[in-house]
């Protein structure tokens, strides 16, 4: 009862003198670095702002689809992410950007950071509602440094293009989460819960969640972006892939059904599988119909997984993913990966003789532009490196799950009991819902 | 039952290929033509982001008042959306920028088709609850065409003036959905429905669809405006219109009503009511207190019409209007059809002898940029245009609308049986709502 | 009962006059004019949108906590708006920017006057549920005049910085609120309505407005500020600070409460509170540390007052303030204006030899710019202006409270009977909710 309010007391006094000792402003000495503020706000901020809307609203409407645990499910969202932000905040900017003793804030390293804690927000997706805020908690406190790693041998040492985060953080914190998820729930299968079965009110409101994510979500794959022809590709690409995943999630979802009704839960994930899938190849110069086609699959590729591997992987393997963020973010995340291969091998084809620049590669998360033909490592080279960086993403966050799951499973971090799970009057003053 | 993905598969089939064959994207060759993309994701990508919050999300709510059908209104309101845009992308596309063999796309072609697509959203609110999801894509089948025929008639060939679209989209829109309603209803008056009347969590909802709409709507009439002056003008007029709009409302409501108490559905309509009406003026040169004018005397027309017209329209026509689409669209489009003819008599009055091109008007949708005194056309000349623009509008799209409405009658769309009329679960998996 | 509809029927008819004589925009008369309002579009907009969505979104839906005046609150705080933004759109136009016997309006105008209509949502927030619609805009129709006063005293005559109005509107519409409420509520301690409990569902639509709120309040701070550097820091100062809070109030109210459950009401408004307190330093050249610990503080004393000072001032003085306005901007107003007379006296030490203009203050409202130190006035002349600021802001605001709540209590202004308050269907025809 005690540990949370300590844990995170703790965490926000450490957080405040370290900001005391090594963090400041970037003073601007001239004319022009403020007019490049100005910029950086003019430019960011408004990307910076969809991408919270969606953070806080949208995605912590989407998780209020278990009717007794909506407060619970804003809330610890909207916390997490405040706290992952914050922790990814001190240790970005111990690992990268620690010059003379200072780390100089600006929009542009709290975005990073708010990248980063998009990963514990989705690996939270498969164990909402049976885990407590303190579990919750220290698996943030794991999995932000292992993202940062993760993200370093990634984007920086493999050279992966990933411009919207499909590998690093979509494909990343699925598997951290089912790692987790193994490893805390592991003894048995989850029965289904009373609780755990939707009302209407809460589908749609976990409907308008996921209209919201849908609606914002080009500003999450383009703000980092190079400014121009990237980010006005990336944006359409966007577009087109989530315009096609919406009207494919319908088609999909109204075959698999024996009776053609839509189910609920397909509709709030599918429609946004095309935004997953289409990351990490939204700025490369390739044709429109690319975009759809991969918004088309990764929407096919979630209503399967819903309809049948989730169902077997908790059977099998006794996995349990209360969201199905192994639809939403695994499947459409390595559907993008491998199509990323794809599209690198053809477009060399395409742009072989005239123009190898063509393809602008922005690199990982922007951090650096690979000039030419793929930093002198040729077509296939860089395909490989997907490859590989889809292999580390997926492998090494699964393992960093599970052992941060046996973690989780202190007897310390008081875990709800089973009667209790989805039920918010455990961690709020709420007036009960006797119906 | 398996009607509805087979024609979505089908479609999504044929895009796909369409797109392979014909769309690409814009290569900008020089470095100004990267700078040109660079300030459209500036200045346009904003503006979209608004109108997509807009439609999908608050005219998504604003059909959530009917109790029980508020997943289906939202979903279908989606997925029309999502198939009215890309339909509208293929025939505009055909018809205007098919160069060289070639599509090519930007953000600014998306955005075109997204305000043909709201033609569709607006016309489905006069069947609202009474029509299958294959009768609302067959009828948006119909529709694109029939509104683009519309448009470059009305704007091309007229020179209509109309930057915000209340002629060529509202006016349309709502006596298609009419055409539509009398041409599928025809046979007798609807009887209220159980399942019709609002709750007030639905109602609440709904108000909440209202107030998002309400507060993006500035985006909507001013983003196909010339940036500076007209755009500046084009936002403050309808911010002063939607604001004596919101105040009129409360008024005319509240002296309506023998008991004083207002009704939801006209705060939910009147206080939009002076947002269609200003589209059509919204960028001209004329004195503040005509949008004030213009949103005060909208908005009493609109709940004139809940309360006096469309109880009438049911009883003498058979004309079923669920959403109330003419009181919202209809009156206050013709009003401002009308308003725009004074405006262009009084303006030119003003500005007769010094500044001609003081009224700046943009064209149509911006398509075109009218020189000097209305292309030589002279100010009568002009005005009489405007009227018959409306008369285009109105009279061809009650008629397609007719036409369209006796095509849904086929027995092969399926029309829901009335018991389960306005009903989520005769087409999502949703648990039964028994009260 | 029919003197709403007067009232605003003749404010809108007086509005409309007013406007045709004295109103018109601001007609550039050169290509510079032209690209300065074009860039007011592309630079105060999106903030202005923003906003819009704070006021009329996110605060409203955080008044929607009481289960049965939903629909009201809502709507009182949309017509509020709307009322309050026009009204001081005369009367600031008048008082200010009457030259050559017209108001030349523009958005930056209209911005200001939004920030008038603040102080009057705020205030509300004391009598919510409990006050007809007429005695609400009696009230704005008093406060607004005396919120432009205070605002001129403050901003103008004292010199005091405020760029986000943490003092000029947060301590200034609390204690108004609370004069009225003193005033109007003075006979006895009310005690507790069976309608005012929160239901979890009331709860959770106004921790979404708490959300909207959080997410969009750096656009309030920051969009006054002077474009670049200022802005940038403004926009940090209040990311930080809002996060501290959301993090603080978590473990506040966890702390507090002896089951260590949180408490529905503390999140929603404690949340907030490092916005409130950010708002009068937010543009100053202080280190980040300094947001952090503003926010913190200002969650901590936010979650105590609820906690305790309300229940004493209910005993005590018979205080009734129904959302905690007190907790959430008087407190951390007071708090912020404190901890602004530190940062001042601070700051000179640091910059005292060197560069005295780092401080960059961009004057209240930014109106003006003081330059150098401090206009002249020396540090310890401008910390000593802060609290006076301060002072006038409560005091005045006070007393002007007490003297307007005894006006509400004129007979003709129909207060709801003690049975129907927080009631939604007194005002609206809306179906019972007979649970």
């Amino acid at each position: 009862r005690r540990l949370l309010p300590l844990f995170l007391g703790l965490f926000q006094g450490a957080l405040l003198l370290f900001f005391a000792l090594f963090v400041t402003y970037n003073e601007p000495s001239t004319q022009v670095e403020d007019t490049n503020l100005a910029n950086q706000v003019y430019s960011t901020f408004p990307f910076f702002q969809d991408i919270q809307v969606m953070l806080v609203v949208g995605l912590g409407l989407l998780l209020t689809f278990l009717p007794r645990y909506g407060f619970s499910a804003l809330t610890h969202n909207f916390l997490l992410l405040n706290f992952s932000m914050q922790w990814a905040l001190v240790l970005q900017g111990l690992l990268h950007h620690f010059h003379d003793g200072q780390i100089h804030l600006d929009l542009h390293k709290l975005l990073i950071s708010e990248f980063a804690a998009v990963t514990v927000l989705i690996s939270v997706g498969a164990i909402l509602g049976r885990a407590s805020p303190c579990q919750l908690l220290v698996m943030a406190t794991c999995e932000i440094p292992i993202y940062l790693a993760s993200d370093w041998v990634i984007v920086t040492c493999l050279g992966v293009l990933d411009v919207g985060g499909t590998i690093t953080i979509h494909v990343f914190s699925c598997y951290f989460g089912l790692g987790v998820s193994k490893a805390l729930f592991s003894t048995a299968q989850q029965p289904l819960h009373p609780k755990e079965t939707p009302t209407p009110s809460s589908d749609l409101m976990s409907l308008v969640g996921t209209l919201i994510l849908w609606v914002f979500w080009p500003s999450f794959v383009a703000v980092l972006c190079q400014p121009g022809d990237a980010q006005h590709r990336a944006i359409l690409n966007t577009l087109l892939a989530m315009s096609a995943s919406a009207i494919t999630t319908v088609v999909a979802s109204s075959l698999l059904e024996r009776d053609g009704k839509l189910s609920p839960g397909h509709l709030q994930n599918g429609s946004l599988a095309g935004g997953v899938a289409i990351g990490v190849v939204a700025d490369m110069a390739m044709p429109p119909v690319a975009a759809l086609a991969r918004g088309t699959l990764s929407a096919v590729v979630c209503v399967l997984g819903f309809r049948f591997l989730t169902p077997l992987l908790g059977r099998k393997l006794t996995l349990h993913d209360q969201c199905g963020i192994h639809n939403l973010h695994g499947l459409p995340g390595i559907l993008g990966a491998a199509a990323s291969v794809v599209a690198i091998l053809v477009a060399s084809k395409d742009t072989s003789g005239s123009q190898p620049s063509q393809l602008s590669p922005v690199g990982g998360n922007a951090s650096e532009v690979v000039e030419g033909q793929w930093g002198g490592r040729g077509v296939g080279g860089q395909a490989l490196c997907q490859a590989a960086g889809l292999a580390v993403a997926a492998g090494a966050s699964l393992l960093a799950g599970l052992l941060t799951g046996a973690v989780l499973r202190l007897p310390c971090l008081a875990r709800p009991p089973e009667r209790l799970c989805f039920d918010d009057s455990l961690y709020f003053k709420i007036q009960d819902q006797a119906e």
